[in-house]
């Protein structure tokens, strides 16, 4: 619904901006609609060249192989450990092996957390082991754990209801999988949610639209004036099954242990490499994915995908010869999953240039087959998008959608750049999401292959054409 | 193709039994499949009536919500736990209290084995803490582990070629995934394959068809005359991932822990329970489920599901007042798990009674939306099975296919009886299969109101005609 709605939305821009008129009238263009599409449409030959490369040629299954080599070496990388900070390494000598223009690291300080040991039992009604993943940023527990009784809701609503049978209680969130967005603010908010009431520790449900008793993890916040309480994720199938059993009337007991703790903030970079523009190299195109993970799985879909295809896009480019009128940007964030700490310190950084950035890219939702692009900017430069995707027709890939997602090139858009991600099946994303089965066996060599050759013809395209994109 | 293929030959039997002769010219029978055709019509209301009971009546999400209850209360129910002891209790309780005929127990011994605790840590090429399942039957290892370098192959076949190289190593299979009946020889000859060629101990990649970093359990087999050494299945992300990096020339060494050990044999039961035929009070139709399961998730889906709508069938034949010429016996079996010891047992008790079985059913394959149903047995016996199923026709379920499926039914089967088991989604079925994801949350109650409609229809139908089934 949404991908036909939004097609039909597009196709009627096209019809108004295709009239031949010199709408750019902004001071900056006086070229017609018609103008830009004769240009973009030159790029045929390139955009088959790339596609040809990354599918078919040479460059077949590099972005997998490459991604293959660093997991299978470093495993997960959690912000403020070893392995990020060997994954940092790695990838730096890479790029600079690769060939790539002015790569460097830019320092940014970044949290250290760790989960430590960790268990949950169900003591009552029966003896029942639970697997549970603590929530970054959590507290831990007292050596001796904590266990106390369950309150079972399925709502921030249904808590405030039972507010006054909170106290003491380690609140169970088993709350529906609505869709992301939505549910995640069970895992962000529920531990502040709980103890406002008094209770002793939650555990919410996993926020996820399919499991295998599969936690999945992610970040948590306190709040100011609300004492901290320890959080941790549940399976859909305890968090179900306790659901019940208290529907059934029964009293639920859980003995609690975490050992997650945080240090001081640690030493880490963004990691950057370039393909410097031919004419305009102040002028940027960035394509980014992130490096950090979650401490579990290998972290390869979310978002060693993002990262890997975005390097496979500058490696495209690079060996068909290509260079672009501006510069090409691949940056490598640290510290995504925290809240994109290290996109926070890059754009103060380079904010004072926000008037070159043409375009920004981030793949942080699968490097699965996809879908199309996720889009946010102007009508002008929608239009354009739309435009260039036309020339990923030979691999019928061709959707613009609306809004672009990335928490990383979120701080870009929300100041006006226009903004580009990668949509895919993100019913299957959100079933390996932030758990133990984000691994090499859900990425498809094949599917990266294409994923890369879009993310190349794209960000190539808009970075060799004569005129930035449009802004509101 | 298979279900395609099945329906075609169906038909063509269909044509050629419809002619009118009297073909069951066996001594036992005279009449023409077309009386038999005109007599199976006439259950047409009753069909309907049990159908309107299960899924749109009183019954509607009844065996769910039993079901749930029990596997609340007890949770897996593993051969020789005293968890599968409470559940036959509880159900030889349930069934009395139901109403329901002749409820007895028939005593059992069944193998006693527990896992204990078990780890696997892969030590090198970095350390990664593997999730692993014990094999049941497997013997443990030495409280301090086996460490030893691993030998990853992907079959049979490699691990011949390469049997110099395994002396002292861990054997790691990861063979793909082909179908569960082909690739589950792994599962249970591994050890025994890997011992011949002097490994210490074998890691099977688990036999499913999907995961989300799931170890998925099962029976494994020791050989008389090869040394016994312990075995475990690891995930299939992780044996992937070994493979790659073996692939790339590293060296792997794991750590392998397992308390695992066999006990003398403990007491347990099958659970019986029947509605007594009117008119044939000797002669019988069995319905039934295995109550055991692996000690991992909560045993809802194997064979929680086919044990509990085996009882709905009864339930809802007696709710609507139905009494069958022939009885109807329920079977909730002990240890299927182990190799069918239960049903074992039972077939030796009863088999000089085989001449009075008619058909034996056996659901253990998931309860979910069924796509019909597996039969075994002569061609007239399956051209009447078809008409049987026509019945079904209110709720558009009336494909028979072939090769009635179920470890418990096979002696009978094997003997001459006509089986019969149910047929659903079996790639959903694999993917939760032995794992801790076989829990409630994967049921559906109106899936399963569906399932036991179909199982009541057909067993009662059968139960009532005039003649038991033909055999060949």
């Amino acid at each position: 619904m949404k991908s036909l709605l939004f097609t039909f939305v597009g196709v009627v821009h096209l019809l108004c901006l295709s009239s031949g008129k010199a709408i750019y009238g902004n001071g900056i263009s006086q070229r017609t609609f018609q103008e830009i599409k004769e240009e973009i449409a030159t790029y045929g030959d390139v955009a088959k060249a790339i596609i040809n490369h990354a599918i078919y040629g040479k460059a077949q299954n590099r972005s997998y192989e490459r991604l293959a080599l660093l997991v299978y070496a470093v495993g997960p990388r959690l912000s403020g450990s070893k392995s990020l900070e060997k994954a940092i390494q790695i990838m730096y000598q890479n790029l600079r092996e690769d060939g790539l223009e002015n790569v460097h690291l830019e320092p940014v300080k970044i949290p250290h957390w760790e989960r430590g040991e960790e268990s949950a039992v169900m003591l009552e009604p029966r003896i029942h082991k639970m697997a549970i993943f603590g929530l970054g940023s959590s507290i831990g527990t007292p050596p001796e754990g904590i266990t106390a009784e369950a309150l079972v809701v399925t709502s921030f609503n249904e808590l405030q209801r039972r507010a006054p049978e909170a106290r003491g209680k380690i609140v169970v969130y088993n709350q529906p999988y609505v869709n992301y967005s939505t549910t995640v603010l069970y895992r962000v908010r529920g531990a502040v949610e709980a103890a406002k009431v008094g209770a002793v520790a939650s555990l919410i449900r996993s926020v996820t639209s399919f499991s295998i008793y599969s936690p999945h993890t992610g970040i948590q916040e306190y709040q100011d004036g609300v004492p901290k309480i320890p959080t941790a994720c549940i399976t859909v199938e305890d968090a179900e099954m306790m659901s019940g059993m208290a529907s059934h009337g029964a009293r639920i007991v859980i003995q609690l242990k975490m050992g997650a703790k945080s240090y001081p903030d640690a030493d880490s970079f963004n990691t950057v490499a370039e393909i410097i523009g031919s004419k305009y190299p102040e002028q940027v195109v960035l394509v980014s994915g992130h490096l950090d993970s979650w401490d579990v799985g290998q972290g390869a879909m979310d978002d060693g995908g993002g990262a890997f295809i975005s390097w496979e896009a500058l490696s495209l480019i690079k060996d068909l010869g290509l260079r672009p009128k501006r510069t090409l940007r691949l940056v490598l964030w640290t510290a995504e999953e925290q809240g994109g700490i290290g996109a926070f310190q890059y754009y103060q950084l380079h904010k004072a240039n926000i008037s070159n950035y043409s375009l920004v890219m981030e793949s942080d939702l699968g490097t699965f087959l996809p879908s199309g692009l996720q889009f946010t900017g102007s009508d002008k430069a929608r239009a354009i998008m739309e435009e260039v995707m036309r020339l990923l027709q030979p691999i019928n890939i061709t959707q613009v959608f609306r809004n672009a997602e990335g928490t990383d090139i979120n701080y870009w858009i929300q100041a006006g750049v226009p903004g580009a991600s990668l949509l895919d099946d993100l019913f299957k994303y959100f079933s390996f999401h932030h758990s133990h089965g984000d691994t090499m066996t859900v990425m498809d060599p094949k599917e990266m292959n294409i994923a890369a050759a879009l993310w190349a013809v794209v960000s190539y395209v808009v970075a060799d054409m004569e005129e930035m994109l449009p802004r509101s």
